[in-house]
């Protein structure tokens, strides 16, 4: 059975997932990118070094985010929506940090592992890994559609 | 630990994934689908429905191919490549179909479930599901970039 995800189920996903993919274009090449998020009231929260990406959306704003959830090939569900690229300076960049924290917090108790994410997380607080700047960002979401299959008895 | 993926994991990755996303963009729009495929030779298989996604790679060629493996925030794996867009008719759509049944067949056996999509290739056979025509294609992938992070223990 294929079919549509409503409006709460889009949401739910979206707030349910960690990693998702950006489509960015610029310069007649589209790139598709994975990136770890928290989603917060119609946005997509991101950090990313200083690269091709970030590059990419400067030039071309006009996004698409994508997250999936694959059981095996005949159970799975995905979300695509249409998205703007806004870059975030100062406080805002400040609070963006804030959600992707607490988002990866709430995971790291959800697994009890990898508490490394969160440290790294913190870390790029100081602008800096591996001598590249950090770039905070958010994707706002403009429309999306969700669709699912199942074919579980 | 960051790093890049050897041109053999690479390839590994490839053939050992089912779906992955194809990013493509028309007319100002760039767009991100999840597909199931079947990977051969440096090609990307997939067959799907006539509809957006179709449409837009008619329209545009240069596509973005992506997969990952991801077992959490820290410990992942991706490969983005580059691709092109080939529509497939005649003796080469029957190949394709046969890479993808083959393919498909080989998961039924690891997984010993959903003989329904298998059924559902073969009827694609017909060229017809849910009225709509059935398109095969590949995507002949050219340079590839394999990035993975790992830090469990």
């Amino acid at each position: 059975m294929l079919g549509t995800l409503t409006t709460v189920e889009v949401e739910r996903l979206l707030a349910s997932e960690f990693t998702g993919r950006i489509g960015c274009h610029a310069d007649g090449r589209t790139y598709v990118v994975p990136v770890t998020y928290a989603y917060k009231s119609g946005n997509v929260y991101c950090h990313s070094a200083e690269g091709r990406k970030v590059r990419m959306m400067r030039k071309n704003s006009d996004v698409c985010f994508e997250i999936d959830r694959v059981e095996d090939v005949g159970n799975w569900k995905s979300v695509i929506g249409e998205g703007r690229f806004h870059e975030l300076g100062g406080r805002e960049a400040l609070e963006a940090m804030d959600v992707l924290i607490a988002r990866f917090a709430e995971l790291e108790r959800a697994q009890e592992r990898h508490p490394s994410y969160v440290l790294r997380a913190s870390e790029a607080e100081s602008s800096r890994a591996d001598g590249r700047a950090i770039v905070l960002f958010r994707i706002q979401l403009g429309e999306k559609t969700g669709r699912f299959e199942r074919t579980s008895p």
